[in-house]
């Protein structure tokens, strides 16, 4: 049954010292979930203070977004690290940013891993158990964001093996594969460009569990949070487009700890 | 009144990827308070768990040990860093350190500045109140380290306004100018290398609390907790010998927690 | 005697990895020297590579632009690091950004201390003498780029000491002192924004070699580079203003290994 | 026909800030070529300019050794960089490290990347042409370090393609495989540790071109120059008796570019 509850979550709080990135201030009253990121790929103590500032203010969801020690990068290369060291990764900015939440009264909703170690876990299941197991020895109240997929099954199981809960994860800008991939942003037609097209897969998703793959073919895909973007103008407007076309059709959008 | 518990403290958790320092596994049996590295001026979030770990099997109360984010001068150097910088460091790095205790089952117990840090706070009483601050936002419960002097009653002012206990610390092998501060490394004379004579001085100070100058005359100065080194052999025989000198005058040798 | 020829230089190549910052490809032609960052306080490897190469498309004399370890703060920040600390720094900053020049078949003009370090430079004459040391060592067909003032009898000494040219610089858009120091950024009026008084400022010191101080007397000042800025669309302008007035006053604008 | 005359080399200059790693001053005497850290994987400004001193002490033969940037790690994690990223990384090594050797008026003699950078070519030889590439930019007097194996006609051709020298390296304590790869460190026998074995094997390359692999066949194997280690007694010890067998064998010790 599909749900009439949906999360929308954007990466926020990657400016880094000089260095500004991003509409933190606009996107973040725009979304439920924000994912903050914790100083290794982005971000540094001064910019997560501010960020949880921010997302307090507009009674917005916090979570940490853990990625690669790569800055140089933005944490966007695939690193050969031992599971041990990215549990450690983990832990040390889940830590890191809880402290700032804790500070300013604020209790963290999620964990969302970034970039490279994102996209490693999709292709590699014990990554997301590592991830899991680690937030569930920091603190199991944490919701795990991963990619939705037919992998649904198999990821609800990590998080019940380690008692943690799992929210699956929706690109309404991203083409997929009938496999339920995403396309490769190499290829032509990953990435979705008009705002209309974007809203209503969004909407099929939320009301049927179900998406229009590249090739044609429709598969079914849950999912309890769609990723938006706050990097510029257009995103911004491509995430009101998004929360109209949810409002209108009865859709709440909601934190998922409010309804997992 | 002279206290008859002491706490013994060191820093610890120091090597850093392929780089090791210290003699952590020998030094942390001997001392009630291990002040930890948390990844900015030494450590990282593999030696972070590592050392929480060997605190934990051997039962001595676990701290953060923030530095100034100058991993290739060790914290050593003075940074005109502002005090909201300060803030955020020391957020920072409490929350990542107390993330692996909390994974490990431990709770933290204090808060050491490092290096730089902590020599411009003694210079400096903003920088002591800008750490109770944040101490006190992050958790209450976490005991500030600070230089013992007779600016004792200042300090435990700022505990007080932040509602955090202060620990004083004390050290056996410095010399001491008349007006409580320690003789700079640069004079001779500065650092005590007779073990015999170290051993005496931490006890005089913990029975009587006082200590003799450098220039003979004798100040009243009372602490709670006496800095001790694991570097090398030589450091943990000094280790050995004030623990032996302290028991022998049935001082208890136990985490300001327990008595403070 | 004033001279006819002024160098206009900026600080460039700023960016780090997915950070970008100022307007390099609007700024560069408009000036004659480049002070390009060279990965410790901003920049890496490929900005260095693609900043190098936009100097040399438009002829622009390039030159490295050195500071402090310390990416999280833009080299902004005093540090307490030690003359041999700075003088290995600089070597390896230099190094590293003449290798980007040689292999685009570029030369090195001149070295241009960053932020903190240059700030340190002008109240410490022992930094100077550190850095015109190793330039000297390194190349000393390099230029080192200093503040102008009365002290310039001093700076000239060592330059030539080591054997190395000393340019003086000027700070159009900034009010003086009348012992020849910048009026502190924390000051009322420190900052001048009017683009023609500005403009006029250049010119005065450019033609008569003097400046009007912020208490309105004038003093002498000589200096043969003048500090511009290429951070946002007004700033541009104002390089836009500065070169329209010189060129009217018949004033070439050119690097300043062309003239001295 | 097999030289008479062979390299050897040793990866130095591992050291950073407060961390101490290696024997340097006792290896460096015995080799005939110091692969000295850069800065990225390992090494700061002040111990490069160290181990240069040392190397120029002892008459060896400088070269720069360039990693990822990823000094937790110690440069030895694959990263997923692209060709253009490694260039660059490149580049700056070999300038910041040229920098210093002129300072101290040393020429560099060759570059051998490290760690992951090395394997990662060992596999794709479009990274060793993007290394040859930038060598012959910044400077094509120096001398390729690569893995010797029946690969040397292709690695011969990229050096002539780009004009640089390519020196071929032995490891005389790994296991080799038929296919003239090394035997993977996770499997037994990878590494010998008997030194009578190892100098008997260095020897035979040297003076019959061949080695024994580990199933027992032997194979033709080329190499200028041999790969030993400083870290620890033992392992300088294993350099005294392969320099001892070498010199009874009358195979001369010196740095490639004499016989390249």
């Amino acid at each position: 049954m599909p749900v009439n509850k949906i999360d929308m979550n954007s990466d926020v709080g990657e400016s880094f010292g000089n260095y500004k990135l991003g509409m933190d201030e606009e996107v973040i009253p725009l979304i439920s979930s924000a994912n903050i990121a914790c100083g290794f790929h982005a971000s540094d103590p001064h910019v997560m203070r501010h960020t949880i500032a921010i997302a307090k203010k507009h009674g917005v969801a916090a979570g940490a977004h853990p990625g690669f020690p790569d800055l140089i990068a933005f944490g966007r290369r695939n690193i050969d690290a031992s599971l041990d060291e990215i549990k450690d990764y983990v832990i040390y900015q889940i830590g890191a940013l809880k402290a700032f939440a804790t500070a300013q009264g604020m209790v963290l909703q999620h964990v969302k891993p970034h970039g490279a170690l994102y996209t490693m876990a999709v292709k590699n299941m014990e990554i997301w158990d590592a991830v899991a197991e680690v937030i569930a020895a920091v603190d199991p109240e944490l919701i795990l964001f991963v990619l939705a997929g037919p992998w649904r099954k198999d990821l609800k199981a990590i998080g019940a093996k380690h008692g943690i809960r799992i929210a699956f994860e929706f690109f309404g800008d991203r083409a997929y594969n009938p496999d339920g991939s995403l396309v490769s942003r190499k290829l032509p037609g990953a990435v979705i460009h008009d705002h209309k097209q974007v809203a209503e897969k969004v909407l099929k998703m939320v009301k049927e569990g179900k998406v229009v793959c590249i090739d044609g073919t429709e598969i079914e895909l849950k999912a309890e949070t769609i990723c938006v973007h706050g990097d510029n103008p257009a995103a911004l407007e491509l995430v009101g487009s998004i929360r109209k076309s949810l409002e209108e059709a009865d859709v709440e959008i909601a934190p998922p700890a409010s309804f997992l």
